[in-house]
């Protein structure tokens, strides 16, 4: 096998693993591990505070995590990474700035779209998939690309060996995620209402708007419950949260990219109750692996008949779809394919195109 | 002489010239067309809608005012412009996310700040000035560049020749811009109450903030004043209201990199009365093209000593140091030096160097 030099710039908000909150720092800690225990040469471009077994390079000795989403503190971050392009043969960038400087690089580059499609980025998506290689992280995500836009499809993993796993069903339903309308914790609590059973959340409650949203909606609907809270507890305290579950409610209420808690949850063995949504049907194999549900009504029957599935089948579906060993291999796949094609996009060697004036968004020039 | 063929770069959010407020979409519009009219094989990147002697590239037909400061809008206008980045000899860039797309291209390119250096975007132009050809609006913007950054300071211009002119001192004072703290709104008004004299405000109130200022803390202070107010009114009826002033209020609240109020009033030979900040002491020839004051009340007081200035020294100052033509001439004369010694800033021929360890913000590499 021959090794590559491969440059994984992760986004520069938080330490990579992440201490707490942050999905995409651990899909980029697995891909970065994975790739370097593999034999790569793997250099990480991430928030100091970072720890990987890929060679790190630090861009903000404390991660800037206060300025998240600040245009200048990404740039800077970016232009840290390819400033030394020469380096690599590969760069695979999770930033959202970054694939703009990548446009105008020589080495081929990769993009992970880790967010939605929004009206907002929809153009800017359709340019860089022109000249980039893109990553989408379900098929579900794949479909709301702008037409014409190529993307390889490839899921999130994580390492199934560091979730504890139980084929005992538990007598709780769980919910986990940021406390915010889009995961739906007042669904959650109306299903676990419904259903009888008593409801664990483990919860993420910091941003202004994640309080405000928790007094106004979510706590005054715990009167008179059996509701538990847990405010982002230690992992291995989340992880057996996790375990000794009935079920984990997915009561997601838009089309989410992907959801780590779903693939989380099956490590253990415990059912995933999900709503129809973005890529629900194809991280839970409905019926086998959890059950999908169109309404709180139909998720609070589904709760009682979690115990009747197969708990090993929950962890198998993980080991054989969403290992982080699976992902990384599907990454290494993906690059040497990219090299093996000559590199850049036909349209990407060192932004030789117009944008397209057919897509309604450019016109071409003329005298004014 | 020989002719450049040169791509100005313009901000995407409005129309170049602007159809209401916008200063640098001004500054752009004279440079665009002084360097078309000097010869020069000249390309504008502009939104939609704008008019130009200058050759038009427009990457959003209608301007996305509504979107200002998002991203991936700015992003893709820039691409857009850096895509041809082989048909240039000189890209001068206006845009904020368009130099970290200018770092990794070939061509040598200009960077013009119009901003003010924050604590947020320090470390990028520091990073940025490594790299690029920078321009600083003014001698005081240029000293609050990060140790080391060099940039060429180059004065904003307007064209007098489009400003009217009366020797006859008028017998009102005037403020002139945006309803916002920044710009002393309340501080004129308190001018002209102890000087006892009459107020013609020519104001832009749209922004929710700016209402919200007007409402609070402006309106309340003019009951009992002899205070006229108009908003955005046509050019025309501006360009007189600065001529028939006695004298223009300028009691900045900030270090405004650049001010075109001063340069706008005094090309109709209005004197300023304004507050020491910023860029204020080189713009205004202190005694003669106005009175530079500590406080409100040494303004009160200089507000009647305004008709003793010569208001034909006022427009001779913006004709010598503050016109288009010069502002062209200079800019003109930048490019060819950058030719002349290769183009690239030595640090600049495609990213070829890392951040600098030794500014503090970034660390070497190191296995975790």
């Amino acid at each position: 096998m021959e090794t590559m030099r491969i440059a994984i710039v992760a986004p520069p908000w938080f330490a990579v693993p992440p201490t707490g909150y942050g999905g995409i720092e651990w899909v980029v800690s697995y891909l970065a591990d994975g790739l370097a225990r593999r034999g790569h040469d793997v250099t990480l471009f991430a928030a100091g505070g970072s720890r990987t077994e890929a060679r790190l390079v630090t861009t903000f000795p404390d991660p800037p995590s206060k300025l998240l989403g600040n245009a200048a503190v990404e740039a800077r971050h970016v232009l840290a990474a390819y400033d030394r392009w020469r380096e690599f043969d590969i760069i695979h960038d999770h930033t959202f700035l970054g694939p703009i400087v990548g446009a105008a690089v020589p080495v081929p580059v990769v993009h992970t779209v880790h967010g939605p499609v929004t009206p907002d980025n929809r153009g800017l998506i359709a340019d860089l998939g022109r000249r980039l290689h893109l990553v989408a992280i379900s098929h579900h995500q794949r479909s709301t690309l702008p037409d014409g836009v190529h993307a390889t499809v490839i899921h999130n993993g994580i390492d199934p060996a560091a979730f504890p796993f139980s084929d005992r069903p538990g007598e709780y339903l769980l919910f986990c995620g940021r406390i915010n309308p889009e995961k739906g914790p007042v669904q959650a609590i109306e299903i676990a209402r419904r259903a009888g059973l008593p409801l664990l959340m483990v919860v993420k409650i910091n941003e202004p708007i994640e309080h405000e949203y928790w007094e106004a909606e979510v706590r005054p609907r715990l009167r008179g419950l059996d509701v538990e809270v847990k405010q982002q507890p230690p992992t291995e305290e989340k992880l057996r949260a996790y375990r000794d579950a009935l079920a984990t409610l997915f009561p997601i209420q838009w089309p989410e990219p992907f959801g780590l808690v779903m693939i989380e949850s099956m490590a253990t063995g415990t059912p995933v109750i999900a709503f129809r949504n973005g890529s629900v049907p194809e991280v839970v194999q409905d019926g086998v692996t959890g059950i999908i549900c169109e309404d709180i009504d139909a998720a609070a029957e589904a709760a009682w008949r979690a115990k009747e599935l197969d708990r090993r089948e929950c962890r198998r579906r993980v080991e054989r779809h969403f290992s982080a060993a699976l992902n990384v291999l599907r990454h290494e796949q993906l690059y040497r394919a990219i090299l093996a094609e000559g590199g850049r996009r036909e349209a990407a060697a060192q932004l030789p195109l117009a944008l397209d004036a057919a897509d309604g968004r450019t016109d071409g020039a003329g005298r004014a």
